[in-house]
């Protein structure tokens, strides 16, 4: 049990991680900072928030651990801004949806005695706030722990408990591998929902009056907030160009075996979809 | 009503046509005729097929609307089978998912006091057989009803109201507009899904631990039949690679605005595919 965690800048994930640690008893004494006043008002009667504080460096000054849930940018800011404050031997972890570029520079932002692991439970939904959080949010959700090559294995261990604490199926990897899995896993099924429904509402907007269950599950991603996924783009960058240039090389080559009436590759393309897509449940 | 309804070859589709019908009243007697003895004989015993006949020539010999169930390329074959013992006036369609080619062929196969008159009800599923089929299979869904510029109105409007007697929403277009159509709004995003589970099976199928919720979503289709679909692209060929191309080009779009950090760009791609998306409900 973590015996005093500190939330800054509460959304869906941070408002969830909160009642979850309450409602699993994952840490003694919860404190909240967030960046509005009245959403500090609003947490202070919340049965899962113990104390508000007024700024972040007032929320981490006695903190065991950290979680900055903050989007990816302000992460960051968030980071420089508590590094004074933080008391030896503290563990800041995250939830940001990219890792590499984020990790390097929390890592740099904090002082040598705080220890830094970022996270990433894949547990996002398209409503956002902490008022739609749950504290069964994180359960049987993949919670990726990303410490560096040679980190601190205590730290990483203190975070990969506390996740399975609210419920997460832990998987550890570097950072980079991180954004690699979540760039093909991710991203790229949301570049393609997102290109898809661009296409359509350019070719004919009527055609949605025949919409099956197919385009209708194939699509419904695109649906996502705009401002979120730019910065996923934005941080993700490479990663993601990577996975779009294997998507359309791959699409190439089915389209040339259509093309060219070669329906036996046509079918092992179709089948190795077909079991992989089998095995997902 | 329906006088007397033929339905040949009933898979999950003719089956649910036969269960529609009697449920709700739109024809008075349904006589089907399988290809198998022993769905022949499980036939009999149903409580929506008044008599099984031994060949489609029999099935069809007093009937006053005939549904071709059978897969796109049987349906030709019967459409041949059956066209000597066609009686006069006659109205013939099918429920294949793919029409322009189809239809050229049916008319061609059948003599001309019958009348043909095509149909696609998008009221598929993963499942098949008639065994799972239903009487509500196409309550609210798209019935395409494909005539051919100058074809009888009367026997478009008879096949019209026969699907919306089942439930159905009944759209008009030719057989290459619908082509068109459903390239882009069904065939397009099942080669997606297909390409994006074969371009992940093949980069790391472990990573299928990871998938959330919106993979599972974009990539559903992936499971259907490779069968079905290798005809589907076989009949609809040209129209399918079309879409390929320009989604192609648009997601080529979409990856040189995110190479170039043109936010603006990535940000009006990913609105215009949420409201699309948001428009489907």
């Amino acid at each position: 049990m973590i015996e005093q965690l500190a939330i800054l800048a509460p959304g869906l994930l941070g408002g969830s991680v909160a009642m979850a640690a309450r409602a699993r008893g994952a840490a003694r004494r919860i404190v909240i900072w967030a960046r509005r006043p009245e959403v500090r008002d609003a947490l202070r009667s919340q049965p899962w928030c113990d104390a508000v504080a007024e700024t972040p460096e007032e929320a981490v000054r006695a903190a065991n651990l950290v979680v900055l849930a903050a989007p990816v940018e302000k992460i960051i800011e968030l980071a420089r801004q508590i590094a004074p404050a933080l008391p030896d031997g503290v563990i800041v972890t995250d939830v940001g949806s990219v890792k590499n570029r984020l990790c390097r520079k929390c890592r740099a932002a904090l002082p040598p005695h705080a220890r830094f692991v970022g996270s990433h439970p894949m547990a996002g939904s398209q409503k956002t706030g902490w008022e739609n959080g749950s504290a069964e949010l994180f359960a049987g959700r993949t919670c990726f722990v990303t410490p560096e090559n040679g980190a601190d294995a205590q730290a990483a261990g203190i975070v990969t408990d506390f996740w399975r604490a609210l419920g997460g199926r832990t998987v550890s990897v570097t950072p980079a591998q991180h954004d690699e899995i979540v760039a093909n896993i991710s991203h790229l099924p949301q570049a393609l929902a997102t290109n898809l429904c661009d296409l359509l509402a350019q070719k004919n907007p009527a055609w949605r009056e025949h919409a099956g269950a197919g385009l209708r599950d194939t699509t419904r991603i695109a649906a996502s907030d705009a401002t979120m996924w730019i910065e996923i783009f934005q941080q993700n960058r490479d990663e993601v160009l990577h996975a779009i240039d294997q998507f359309q090389a791959r699409l190439a080559g089915l389209r040339a075996a259509i093309d060219h009436g070669d329906w036996p590759e046509v079918r092992a393309r179709l089948e190795r979809g077909k079991i992989f897509r089998d095995s997902l449940g």
